[in-house]
């Protein structure tokens, strides 16, 4: 029966599915998911987060075997894999599989692109295994959500460790048992805490998650072994980490349908739940050229994830802005955006942002999809402004257009590597898919090359 | 309030504990679990988990900073912790915290042998370092058990990693703040499967938590944030990870009661059914000097367990032998012994160990309790030895003595590095304590060394 055993119609997926036979449209979302999550790598590539890791694992690290992207550090490729995990979650800009809110490229390119530099591989292939690695993710998220997640696991690291082994299980050219065998390994170290959000410990999620993945896929390929039954087995993933669960959204349409036409790419540097209520700010203020000191409130109707993963009222850091939706739309009606710089140390103390910050409040609308919220400015004049925003920028309604994600890489990496480089990368990633060898791309992301 | 605050109690006494202070019986029951440890990753060194986990790793391992036990490669202080973690618990045959049944050296003294061998530690603080490590991996594990490992957890590895934070944190000179930064990166990984039971990642999850609890104190010593209630919060690791939970067992008499007295060895290795009949064949054989030839019949009387469990008349290999009463307790005899060497697959089919197995016969008597049996030996001349077994070698009533260890040691250690070696290696444990460099004694395990 393939309901009842995932595990091996995951890996025997992975193990034979043909790169030929995958539609262009997937093959041109991967190359939009990999643009996204470089730009976000490579913006991140300075923060405090990376610069702490760095200083950590340097004296540690293995031969110079991948970069460390958008610097001039080499790691071996497992460390390097965690690097660039970690620095492509932590300005929380990455993209978003909206069923199960798992940011899918992350775990897994961190763990394919460190790979293929060190065992070089052409593009199609490259492309390929990472849709399939994004594939397992996704599917396995779906078997648990949203009890997994309601239970305190990250689901981006819990998750995203499976689909960094099938990945570079392909790449390696593993065997169907090998394969199972990298993903029982995952599964053992499937691992990341909500608790841990708004600290560094979040986008470490990443990093482990890809470090750990592709650590499965090596191990398999010499042949360390695992349970059968690592996923729906009695003391296994999918019951000790998960209240309920549905094994045919692992199993179901395998090779037919594909969980990467349901991701999403962020236009604000926060939680993707707030995205709307920042969107509707955004769109009234640039309507009716709002200034901050005309504004006396602003009463927001919301999701109730909203104030449970974002609802931090008094936000002391950059990073604690981020959980916070009350800062993310005052700042939004200052500058008319919320990129990264709209969540730095300063501006959340800063206290004209503070002082608009006190004047907004939420209240739970159960009734309100994920990606819907109502904006209800009132004036200092009397006069009420409302907007209802359906669907936020940036959702499966209203995606972002491939120029609006090279608008955002430019925005994250022209300051660090100068527009002709970017310019280069941008080229270099809509060609992924005709290149002779995928890791190159990585070179082109360390500053001052040339 | 302490009791609301078990992180944050843990790092204040990790941070001020004083070495001299530490009770001379907890620093002598530290060398004990040290020299078991020791030996049960020696012993282990060339076992394929060993194996392929190295072959799977040499590629991208960073300078040769520490030793991989019983071997002459080193490799980076993270993947040397990952492969003795790993090796250690391979024969599943290290010590156990009867009250968690968490094995609580693996984690912890992988993780700072590894650490010592790099930046040099006298042993002394070493031994308080371990000392701390377990105290505080076994009080975690206090606090969720049962409900923990009941729910699916292998609470060596989803404990340990604390343990190992703790313990290389305490090394690294790490402040109160750093302390509690390290016990949440080291919660945010925690992890480990009972589904896994049975294949090599159940050892895997005592390297993982060693190198990842190594890794945690590396990070936080370079101010890598974590959230500040990684353990007790609403979505920390004793809430996502356990259905039950007792935070007072964290607190509660800390630096006065000591959790390393409630440690416990395992004399024989194969299922704890079976050690009162080898415990009892075995003083038989050292009192009366027996010989296999003088030796007419063996009767048993066992609890009804060991014929459950251990019932196998006719094992074909080394695995299969743990599983027989009857060739554990004639290989007993001929060797005094019943360590991993006895349970080879050579051993099981070797003809003068299967004839004497023939003569054993074990009858059940439900009136004996499972740590206790009698022993009849009948010889040729109709002479009849018995010794009746009320609490087995290694049991909470008759712990394994230093003595005992010794021999335990000397069996897992002297086929890899003979005599001379073990001696030394032995007098090494004893006198931990004492030494200049604790991080010497892992280079003392190199085979052909001198």
């Amino acid at each position: 029966m393939m309901n009842s055993e995932p595990t091996a119609a995951l890996a025997r997926f992975v193990a034979s599915s043909d790169a030929r036979q995958l539609p262009e449209r997937l093959r041109h979302e991967a190359k939009r998911a990999l643009l996204n999550w470089l730009g976000c790598a490579i913006g991140a590539s300075r923060h405090d987060t990376a610069e702490r890791m760095i200083a950590a694992l340097a004296p540690f690290a293995g031969a110079a075997q991948a970069t460390l992207l958008g610097r001039t550090e080499r790691f071996d490729i497992l460390n390097a894999a965690m690097v660039n995990g970690t620095a492509s979650h932590t300005f929380d800009f990455d993209d978003t599989h909206l069923k199960t809110i798992i940011h899918p490229t992350g775990p897994v390119a961190s763990a394919v692109l460190a790979l293929a530099e060190h065992a070089p591989v052409a593009g199609d292939e490259f492309i390929h295994a990472f849709v399939l690695g994004t594939e397992v993710e996704c599917r396995i998220g779906n078997a648990v959500y949203p009890s997994h997640y309601d239970v305190g696991w990250h689901i981006t690291g819990t998750a995203g460790v499976f689909g960094a082994a099938a990945a570079a299980g392909r790449l390696l050219g593993l065997e169907a048992q090998q394969l199972a065998w990298a993903l029982g390994i995952a599964a053992t170290q499937s691992s990341g805490l909500r608790e841990m959000f708004g600290s560094m410990c979040k986008p470490l999620h990443v990093g482990v998650a890809a470090r750990n993945g592709l650590a499965a896929a090596l191990l398999a390929h010499q042949g360390f072994t695992s349970a059968p039954q690592p996923i729906e087995g009695r003391r296994g993933f999918a019951h000790v980490l998960a209240t309920r669960r549905d094994f045919s959204r692992i199993t179901e349409g395998l090779g037919e349908t594909w969980e990467l036409d349901a991701n999403s790419y962020k236009p604000f540097a926060c939680g993707v739940v707030i995205h709307p209520a920042i969107d509707g700010c955004i769109q009234l203020r640039n309507e009716h050229r709002l200034a901050p000191a005309a504004i006396a409130a602003i009463e927001l109707d919301v999701h109730p994830l909203v104030l449970e993963l974002t609802g931090k009222k008094a936000p002391r850091s950059g990073l604690e802005g981020k959980f916070s939706v009350y800062h993310s739309c005052a700042v939004a009606i200052f500058d008319g955006v919320a990129a990264e710089a709209q969540y730095s140390d300063a501006r959340v103390v800063d206290p004209a942002v503070v002082a608009l910050r006190d004047r907004v409040t939420a209240r739970i609308d159960p009734a309100l999809r994920e990606d819907a919220a109502v904006v209800r400015i009132r004036l200092n004049d009397g006069s009420v402004l409302e907007r209802r925003v359906e669907h936020a920028l940036g959702s499966r309604e209203r995606p972002m257009s491939d120029a609006d994600l090279e608008v955002k890489f430019r925005s994250l990496c022209t300051p660090l590597l100068g527009g002709v480089a970017v310019d280069a990368l941008i080229a270099a990633c809509w060609s992924l898919d005709k290149s002779a060898d995928a890791g190159k791309i990585a070179h082109m992301t360390v500053p001052g090359r040339d």
